[in-house]
């Protein structure tokens, strides 16, 4: 059998759950009292006594439970074939702990079922987080959830806690959470929560090893490679040639593409720094995505010296004022070099025109970059992804399967065209990692492009899901979510109470609008009306995540007061989702 | 019922499983062949021709298991009080695909037997990865997987394939990867399978959020706040006050500090660059790990401004000779910036004496790094922590739980002591993610603290694990894990074929030997020796991988040949896993 009743006799009776106040504890790490060594110490006593219950009546239920535990093992483990199948049973977690489970001896049964009484908590918020008649938050205040919500406490302790109390915390963790697999769960770029996506992150976190050799992650490095090439494919690099690596997120990978460029044409900064270059001035838009300037302050460049390109009123960066900024930059004997195309802006959805920012990069020979962290997905779709033409002539790419493609976070790609910059750029040649002399083609270590060490696997779940959808699947995906924006757009754009923040049909699915409670209708254009408008996003969304029904976000931008931005990734809404948004908004916005 | 009969109607009969050779996949991504708007496409018949069915004989079978389905549906879910609870029925999922599972309509049940079947496979995994009669791994190369496994082919399509295919995937990935938690794997730094941590990474890509703001990760957001003051507490900073994040990786946290020692003292270098800066120069041992270097290049200082400090012959830096070169560096007219001071070396586990290179950074106004990515977890114990003495003097401290405590990947963190830095260095603040007139306190908007935008969860697990073991939990872990590194190195130090790279008992669990089989052990010092010495490691390392039986690491490091570095950070490793090594090294040495 797997566990015998005197399997877990080492363990002693269990210490009390640790309730103390914030500051007791912090100032108790290794008081004397909470010690397990500390056998016979008064506070052991008092654990018990809080329960109202002696060590013998303690021991007599611990032992009847390792019976009952015993016996219901013929229930619960089939042996088919070698593969034991796990049931779940009815087991009582208040006397197991963390210690009690694999790798401690005979731990298996409490560890599987510990596991599966996990599954289920994790399958019912699935499977609740797709039913719209669950909310999609239950808001607290952050000193709300700081003092402690009835039985779930934020504090760590000295002492562990039973497996109860982490299957309790696990349940409250999910319930004051946001479900942003939710279908009207709309406030971020990455939405929804797809099966094969997460199975694939459960699976990941199971394997739990890292990127950074061949030797240790056989299988997902070379489900990188492949994955890298096939997306280098859609950019449109013939034979899907160049390079790339996953990194944590977009800004990083915007990050990627300054260093890379800088590499490209100044390699000696690698080791002399800065100062071994020119001035170096970097483009990108008024409504690009703030990484490019955090990455202009990081890599040493200066944030000043990242020069900020008008735009249409669509948010498309004009081509004529790079043009004429470049010209400027070298006038004053600065030196330009690369230029960041916005492909799907984060507020307006924008997608700046590449073919002619590609023009004056190859006139003026600057590195060009496509951050298509948000729209880079649409190059999955026939229909649409005529948006980014141009985007093969780019030096880089970011590229953000998390967003569009509905990738469980974090998953984002940062592709070049050129090979070997990456390995050239950040190399540093470890010798206790990449050794040269292993049995295997060393070639695969890609560990030495990055610009960590250790490196998290997130390419499984986009390679699954890719498997199982099919690039149509994505496609389709795509499609839809469109059409839902289409469909929004059409819905509002003569609505009364609505305004557009920019005419014309949008680009991505971003649609940005300003909704005009009754009160406001009549008002004159001028500051009054600015300044009340500039309230009443903040206002509505305030309500609506304190009623929990849905969530979208808000922000200013430049000139213009607080609008919505609506944004679909999420591949649970609809049609009815869209239009209960909108009923939403009336409702709460209705009497401001 | 939650599926009825008819429910699936919608889906059409399954399109062929796409195995075309690579290249024509590639050629094909969007080719008519394959497209399911395509219906009545010679290839789709072929699809069905190939599994010798008809049309209609399919349909038939698909109803069939509808019908199965919809019987099986009352065993399979139990409402009890409103929350099912879900069994594993025998289900075909041969002709179910992504689309079938939720959001779809009706897609629930088919949602639930696709997790609860994956859990198997993971669980089993987990089952087998502490089973000793299960190997670490079942090496190939990267061609014979390229080239694709009997039904595990990593090419991706433009088709879907059954999620009876995904499951395969699934049992195939884990098939030829590498048990990282298994008892003999030693090869990293990161070793072990915590079954808390486990549970705490389900549950995180579950809820699939997103840290950047408290509006969408109210509990990870406050726990992780939490859980960094604690972290601060143990470091040794007065009320556990000071600021910090988790970042991706060692690596980006150790670029963390050099940015925030520079904005410390060169705050303009954030809008101006570099250019606005002396010559700085910064600090760290030959013995250090590289991503210091990797920081060095990146954030525009050069490598070559990265002073190599001596080590003593323990790996340990030599303060004299910090103190030397910093005068030496002033005396060029350049300005000494940062030192870092290494908490557990990655080969050696030296660690650097702190508070000598305290009173060397406050005698010269430097900063002061402490990188623990490693060597922090040692705080945990009242035993060892004594080796990062002096970790308060500490401007910032990199700590990556990940590592010696166990936590699944990934979990760093980076703890700085002065609030405001990280925020001042790297805010952007962007108007779209950190509105100011939020219902809620916006000082819990961390997210314009990072470097990164979106970041991932890494809390959870972590303080999940906390409370789980409780802080005595992580104490007892570390201090079995150098307890077994003391017996291996007593068991090895005059064990004949046996040389220790260094002399004494190793201050970390890095233990650091050479083997010389006996054929080498008659001969005298000199460079035959060297160089066949040199390929013994790498000869018994690629024989372990293809017997599948244990993995340590190996490296040559300055002058000293290819040796073994065994480290212990596994919880589930135990003395007989350590004799087995020792047996494994012998029985593949013995005869080179």
């Amino acid at each position: 059998t797997l566990m015998s009743p005197s399997a877990t006799s080492h363990r002693g009776p269990s210490p009390p759950i640790n309730r103390t106040p914030r500051k007791a504890a912090a100032a108790n790490m290794y008081g004397k009292c909470n010690h397990p060594a500390d056998s016979s110490s008064s506070c052991k006593r008092l654990g018990f006594l809080q329960k109202n219950n002696s060590l013998e009546e303690r021991s007599r239920i611990v032992t009847s439970f390792k019976e009952r535990a015993a016996k219901n093992l013929q229930l619960s483990c089939d042996n088919v074939g070698g593969e034991a199948r796990f049931r779940r049973t009815e087991t009582d977690f208040s006397n197991l702990f963390a210690r009690d489970l694999l790798p401690a001896k005979n731990g298996e049964e409490q560890t599987m079922q510990f596991l599966l009484e996990v599954v289920e908590i994790l399958t019912n918020y699935v499977r609740k987080t797709f039913d719209r008649s669950t909310k999609v938050l239950d808001f607290h205040h952050p000193h709300q959830l700081l003092e402690g919500m009835e039985g779930f406490n934020l504090e760590l302790s000295d002492q562990p806690e039973s497996l109860e109390q982490i299957l309790v915390d696990c349940r409250d963790t999910l319930k004051y959470g946001v479900r942003t697999g939710h279908p009207r769960f709309f406030n971020q770029l990455s939405t929804g929560l797809d099966i094969v996506g997460l199975v694939g992150e459960w699976l990941t976190s199971t394997a739990n090893t890292n990127m950074f050799t061949y030797e240790i992650a056989p299988v997902f490095v070379l489900m990188e490679q492949l994955t890298l090439k096939k997306m280098r494919e859609i950019v449109g690099w013939p034979e899907g040639e160049g390079d790339g690596i996953f990194s944590p997120g977009g800004a990083i990978s915007n990050m990627y593409s300054v260093m890379i460029a800088r590499y490209k044409y100044f390699p000696e900064v690698k080791t002399k720094g800065m100062a071994a270059a020119p001035r170096l001035v970097l483009f990108t838009s008024e409504h690009s995505h703030y990484s490019i300037k955090k990455a202009s302050a990081a890599l040493g460049f200066g944030t000043e010296n990242l020069i900020l390109l008008k735009t249409d009123e669509r948010g498309r960066v004009i081509p004529a004022d790079l043009e004429a900024k470049v010209i400027e930059a070298k006038q004053k004997g600065y030196v330009p070099m690369f230029v960041n195309a916005t492909a799907g802006t984060t507020v307006y959805g924008a997608f700046d025109p590449i073919n002619e920012i590609a023009d004056i990069c190859e006139k003026y020979n600057m590195w060009l970059h496509v951050d298509g962290a948000w729209g880079g997905g649409l190059l999955m779709s026939r229909k649409h992804r005529h948006k980014l033409n141009g985007v093969e002539r780019a030096n880089s790419v970011t590229w953000n399967p998390h967003k569009m493609m509905g990738v469980p976070l974090q998953c984002s790609a940062i592709l070049v065209r050129e090979r070997g910059l990456l390995q050239g750029c950040n190399s540093m040649c470890a010798g206790y990692l990449f050794q040269q002399d292993k049995q295997y083609d060393v070639a695969y270590d890609t560990g030495d492009k990055a610009i960590q060490c250790g490196r998290h696997v997130d390419i499984f779940k986009f390679w699954l899901m890719w498997k199982a959808k099919g690039t149509v699947g994505f496609e389709q995906h795509i499609d839809k979510c469109l059409d839902l924006s289409a469909y929004l757009y059409n819905k509002i754009k003569n609505r009364e109470g609505y305004e557009m923040v920019f005419n014309g049909e949008p680009q991505h699915t971003n649609v940005c609008f300003w909704y005009l409670p009754p009160s406001l209708r009549g008002l004159p254009d001028g500051e009054e009306r600015r300044e009340r408008l500039h309230k009443v996003a903040p206002k509505i969304k305030a309500m609506m995540m304190e009623s929990g029904t849905t969530m979208v976000g808000y922000q200013p931008q430049g000139e213009k007061v607080n609008f919505f931005r609506m944004v679909i990734s999420n591949p649970a809404a609809t049609r009815s989702d869209i239009d209960f948004l909108i009923e939403e908004i009336e409702r709460f916005g209705n009497d401001l």
